[in-house]
């Protein structure tokens, strides 16, 4: 499902019909314009985010080796024999180098920009550049039917049915490639000068090879003077006119995340990281981050309280900035640990020596509250916070925010709440509740990418802090408070970028409304639960603690189950799925939050169910 | 140049043509789908980017009063005389609450996503869209002239050119609202049921106001049972099959940052954002990771010697991941201060109780390297490490990293480079001049998205430390760089798109190549110093100090002199300046880091010229 990100570039060859213009350098280095058309073409491979090139190298390789040391994305290969042997024998020989899909291309090539947007916006696996009429003098024909390729030659004879000319430029995936590699090992044996336009005829009949048309595509083969006439006069002015209008696009396929976030996203959210360039202490970037602020805090209903303080860091840097500053340096922090985050607020105190009190419970149990409270009344005088986790995606379990932040009310004591995986998807109301911290991020179930978390802080708890002795600096919650307040501004450079998407995020939010992006969670759930119940899965929390956005099953004791294995399966497929962490017994992870449907589930419960029928595994 | 975030929906009108279908509703409140057409509409404005909707209300308000407690992106006012006036009489009321551009659109409109995009993406900043004939029965013509509309009119015998028909989605620019705002109040006297196409009309010779056809638009003004007929039979049935095929697209102008970072980017860094969702725990986001550790190393030629450890977080993170986890607990680092960035690492070792010996300089000065050796002499046993900044761009001055490392290898001592605003932009070579570590960030010279920092460390040095008492946990450099080694991944969640970003930045640079990327830095700073020594300004710092990336500007004595005024009409015009911060003199300043050229920089010093003259000031 992932974009094209190599490329191989045949260069092999010697072009002896153009000795007069470029002396004793390989045809790649013939310059139409400030550098070699070989450098430009690396270039346009860049621009359109290619990030491996291997070039096969032959005649002078030393030319090309040289931009080895320029370019670190570039590696060669040689082809000892280029003088007897055809294009093939050197793309067989990058097999070394080659371990994915690729787009291939011909040293010798000036084209336009679209011709590579075209071709890696494609969704066909194997796709051949054509163009219209070039009357080049050499040129390939490409015979076609229906959307795929039948033959190639350069004998217009030969071809039924004219789909078009051979640009140069193709895309073949790794498993097409590996039956090149085959198939032309064959042919070497009669015929070492065995050219990769007719491996490709070769194997046309029995491989899906698409093609794709631009009629009037800017571009030329420079094989000869007459060629290099009509680059420089005609087809070169006219690349350079149309790449400087060029509008980039780019496709982008819909995956299905089920780990526990960063979740998948909507295409309006992805889309609105593109925007003009800001300076982030700009008045008009200052009204964003304010608004996103206001609105952040809305989504938990503590808009006349609370106030959100925002960080450029994954949601643990909120955690860390919210234990490491809002604990009097006399006080202790109770922290509930019964999954991996619990434990890591654990461990960030330890790490800030900070006074805490450990209550830990098995990874998939829920909390005993009797329990809690006898630990609560023991240490009543010297606690300030309770501190836990609110989903705790480790297991899937949600933990009674309710009860606790009760309890915490009757000793006097505030709560802290890592909010990381329910906050916008399951219902909360700092009020109702009284939260005085909850902490969260921008890419869990407000749907938004990650490298924002935030706090949202009771606004009297939070101005209490200012007179503590101060155990940090980037992390401290009331010097980045104030700087919002004074400034409008983040204290410290903000992800731009990842404000805008998360703005479009919040919209999106409160378009779907709360009850309806819980409901559509919820509904998710459902589908899901039911879908592994048919199955034969068990789950590892009872149903009643189930926080319904993550749902830990517990792994088959079959040896025909490898999780690894099954996570590959499914993820050729489109879908993400989530190992296990640390639970009491072994266990995967399957969560539905984001931008995904019930529709979504059932095609992953299908997919999971042919897993399962080809392993044996029911 | 800022895209337009806001949308004035029309509607006050009765509808009394539809009673027999919605009954006791407004127009707005017919459905086709599940929900109500005005709903469907703030929709499409959301998923457009609009960010603020005013609905202008009059008949049956309740029902358009109910939805801002749903959405909190809309706002109402009401039209008391709904009765009676126009449509401009709406649009003239909502005054109270219109402060920037905006989409005007009619509340009874049913059309396809695609028409919002058009209008959005277009460069005009008054732009009526029309469409082909549509034969409704009560369209409203549009007579055009050249780009620009002549008239509207029921009647097609007073349109001398026809354009097309009006659609009722239109991008109005604040100051064309203000004129219409003014004429309005007087046709009011005489005819207040004025309608704001009249007024459009009205005010068509003497502004600039273009248009767009559709031919071929999905769209419906809902006003009989005919129209409804026809919505729900043809039209909706169209829009929802072509909405649910967009590719969403949008144009992004080229801003001139001349502030000093996060810097202006390129297109293809852009747009390397929009990526398929991933989970970042997966093989291929880690391999994604890997090279860019290797390759930030790279580019101060340190892949022997050095490791990059990255964080999510602003460059201040990574400073405070450096001096927080690399001073041994019994020593001292010494921090030269002169600028707000040494000062604020200063500040970063007080939030943290870290031993330090503070270096201070005027912010301005160069440092006086002989006072530097005495400080250093007189606390060698104590001292451990050597902290300073190498580009200050507080002042624009380049403090020189290669005398600091020679006098810290005399002393045995490490050295800590703030290299945020240099890496990348002037060559460094951390073997060369013995740098153990260097802190940067994705968003200066690099060329990337701000959310990612990094500390390229020598390893020996690195490794010393993993025994070293924890004073943090987020931050901590050697724990973060063995999840890396270990586990081939981030240890906290990065921010996946800006990955991305950076990756594609890296290329690029590695495609202009270093040397290549200081040059064009260098040039640009030639054409600043010449520029704006021609227009009479002075520079706070020595020119033998210029770090040739920054360049403070003293301001002028002048009562005509305003930063703020002077800072807007650049702003206005695609270029972002930044105000001094602290040094001895006042000053601005004006970077020329990021994906600009020496021809940015004319044009710059061309409108900053255009400005003095405005004002008086040369």
């Amino acid at each position: 499902m992932s974009r094209v990100k190599n490329a191989v570039i045949l260069a092999a060859g010697i072009g002896s019909r153009l000795r007069s213009i470029h002396n004793d350098k390989p045809k790649g280095f013939l310059s139409l314009n400030e550098k070699p058309i070989i450098e430009e073409s690396i270039s346009r491979l860049i621009y359109s985010g290619i990030q491996n090139i291997i070039i096969v190298t032959g005649y002078k390789r030393e030319f090309y080796e040289s931009l080895t040391k320029k370019y670190p994305f570039v590696k060669t290969i040689n082809n000892d024999f280029y003088e007897s042997t055809g294009s093939m024998y050197s793309l067989w020989k990058a097999n070394e180098l080659i371990e994915k899909d690729f787009i291939l291309l011909e040293s010798d090539l000036n084209y336009e920009l679209n011709a590579l947007q075209v071709i890696m916006n494609s969704k066909e696996k194997n796709l051949i550049l054509l163009s219209g009429k070039t009357a080049a003098g050499d040129e390939v024909y490409v015979g076609v039917e229906k959307n795929k390729i039948v033959n190639m030659s350069k004998n217009i004879s030969e071809i039924k049915n004219l789909g078009g000319e051979l640009v140069g430029i193709s895309k073949i995936s790794f498993e097409l490639y590996q039956k090149m590699f085959a198939h032309s090992e064959l042919q070497f044996e009669k015929n070492k000068n065995y050219h990769y336009e007719d491996c490709l005829t070769d194997l046309a009949a029995s491989n899906e090879i698409n093609y794709k048309v631009i009629e009037d595509l800017a571009w030329i083969e420079i094989d000869d003077e007459q060629h290099y006439k009509r680059a420089v006069e005609v087809i070169n002015p006219l690349i350079i006119k149309r790449d400087s209008e060029i509008q980039f696009s780019k496709k982008v396929e819909r995956n299905i995340l089920l780990n526990p976030g960063p979740a998948t996203t909507s295409d309006a959210v992805k889309k609105a990281l593109v925007v003009e360039d800001i300076c982030p202490r700009e008045k008009e970037f200052g009204d964003l981050v304010e608004g996103i602020r206001k609105d952040l805090v809305k989504v938990v209903h503590g808009e006349d309280t609370h106030e959100a303080v925002l960080f450029a860091s994954s949601g643990t840097g909120a955690v860390e900035a919210c234990l490491t500053s809002v604990i009097p340096e006399n006080k202790y922090v109770l922290i509930i640990n019964n999954g991996a985050y619990g434990k890591r607020m654990q461990q960030i105190c330890e790490g800030f020596n900070i006074n805490q009190i450990k209550f830990d419970v098995s990874f998939g149990d829920p909390i005993n509250l009797l329990q809690l409270r006898s630990i609560v009344e023991k240490n009543k005088n010297k606690l300030s916070q309770i501190a836990f986790v609110h989903h705790e995606t480790t297991v899937g379990i949600l933990n009674p925010l309710d009860e606790i932040s009760k309890m915490a009310e009757e000793y006097n004591l505030e709560i802290i709440v890592d909010a990381m995986s329910s906050y916008a998807g399951i219902p909360i109301d700092v009020t109702k509740y009284k939260v005085q911290y909850l902490i969260a991020s921008a890419n869990k179930c407000i749907q938004g990418m990650a490298g924002i978390s935030f706090v949202i802080c009771d606004r009297d708890s939070l101005n209490k802090t200012a007179l503590y002795s101060r155990r940090n600096f980037y992390f401290n919650l009331f010097d980045n408070f104030t700087f919002f307040t004074k400034q409008k501004q983040m204290q410290f450079t903000p992800p731009v970028q990842i404000f805008y998407a998360l703005r479009q995020a919040i919209n999106e939010y409160f378009l779907e409304t709360g009850e309806g992006r819980s409901k559509r969670y919820f509904e998710m759930y459902e589908v899901l639960k039911k879908g592994l119940r048919e199955l034969g899965f068990k789950f590892l929390v009872d149903e009643q603690h189930h926080a319904k956005i993550l749902t830990a099953v517990i792994e088959p004791e079959n040896q025909n189950y490898d999780f690894n294995e099954m996570h590959d399966f499914l993820y050729d497929r489109g879908f993400t799925i989530y190992p296990g962490k640390g639970a009491k017994v072994n266990t995967f992870r399957i969560a539905n939050m984001g931008e995904l449907f019930t529709e979504d589930i059932y095609n992953f419960i299908k997919v999971l169910k042919e897993y399962l029928i080809i392993k044996k595994l029911i």
